[in-house]
């Protein structure tokens, strides 16, 4: 037979299925889960730890266990190939987020770092090499929502506004555009897996939250790579949509 | 300070993050950690447990812990748009698969179900109304790879070859053009999360491997939802791959 605390997790996953346990409801107490399956509370925590570890509840003390709510922004790679409107002042997720009537905000950070070989591969420089990253982590409301760590090869953006750790409002695109690399393609990779401790702490992960992993590499009309950004995509906080037109002959929409 | 199983599971987080442990290389035994840190054994495996959990080792009893190996299948929804090669005997993935020397098989099963409220809200009909859906399981020699299960409304499919269990070489999207339901326009949505114990088991996936949830929802010239395909790519088998071209006057490649 199956052990109780496996019991516990299955009845509850399959409550949360369902949707009898829709996002957001408290679950019963320790105490009346043990009473009606006639077992310790011990037996109750490890099975409902099985839950928070899949993501499905978390646990706030002192209240409670509760279905876990899921807010997924929209992530659209797509329009960052989207000529951005001349007039705007704010970069395209501030005003996604603004027009939504939330507070977007974002910490940013400029260094000079070596090349990992993920990042040296895609730029196509040594690994070592020294690129130019600028790290940020956006908001909404004041919580963290994803990192955007963008690389550039230093001799591309010396002396530019992109060495500076200010906000860039017509984006970084536009500055390499006027320093003579235009971007006209782009490949976007997604990876799935778990989060690391550093992931975890700056994006205040719980657990049971893998992230998605977005490089997006940019080539100019010559076909060389100038800047790659690796997107941190918590996967509780991101719906990731593309679209596709059926016949080659078509733009893309 | 920081626990002793804490501190070794950094240790060997690092190791494997700088490349000093490669990919499929044995980890120490328990002994000896314990012995390097003098801690007891116990202390070990929860330290190591930690990394199991991250997805960065697998145990392999009797032999020992292994950094993990990632073996990822480019996964590439826009192939999907792009006319197959008439004299195609194979889909897509079994073409790729015998390209690169490897052996692709394929378990498919048909039911009828009644549509969850994700799936009624793509194809636009009421949750609860019965779809056709063919479930697929992919392998790679012999290893189950993903999922992809196809979900199609009754009334356009019955009577066709999509209801039977056989493969259907063309694929199914020529089945529905050929029954006036030719596609024109997808949408791709990607979703990150852990898997449920029914994936794990068809999956058979390791602690520590999420999920990507592709929803490839197909839509006609006049705009009617004609299939929605859920497809579950395990985190450690795969890189999904979009390509965009920057200027919205060029189609995508």
């Amino acid at each position: 037979m199956e052990p109780a605390y496996r019991r516990i997790a299955a009845v509850y996953r399959d409550k949360i299925a369902s949707g009898e346990l829709a996002p957001g409801v408290r679950l019963p107490t320790e105490h009346e889960i043990a009473e009606e399956f006639g077992v310790v509370r011990q037996t109750v925590r490890s099975g409902l730890g099985v839950l928070v570890s899949e993501g499905l509840i978390v646990a706030r003390r002192p209240y409670g266990y509760f279905v876990r709510e899921w807010e997924r922004m929209l992530y659209r790679p797509q329009e960052k190939s989207r000529p951005m409107p001349s007039r705007s002042t704010m970069d395209r997720f501030s005003q996604q987020i603004s027009d939504e009537g939330r507070v977007p905000s974002m910490h940013i950070e400029v260094a000079l770092v070596q090349a990992a070989p993920d990042l040296a591969e895609r730029l196509r420089v040594e690994t070592g090499a020294t690129v130019v990253i600028r790290r940020r982590v956006r908001f909404i409301n004041g919580e963290p929502v994803n990192i955007n760590d963008s690389h550039f090869p230093l001799d591309l953006v010396k002396d530019s506004e992109i060495m500076s750790p200010a906000y860039i409002p017509r984006g970084t695109d536009e500055v390499l555009a006027d320093l003579g690399h235009r971007q006209e393609r782009a490949v976007d990779e997604i990876f799935v897996r778990m989060p690391t401790p550093d992931e975890i702490r700056r994006l205040g992960l719980g657990p049971g939250t893998p992230v998605a992993l977005h490089y997006d590499t940019g080539y100019t009309a010559d076909d060389r790579p100038v800047q790659c950004t690796v997107n941190v995509l918590p996967g509780d906080r991101h719906r990731i949509v593309f679209e596709r037109r059926w016949r080659a002959d078509e733009p893309l929409s």
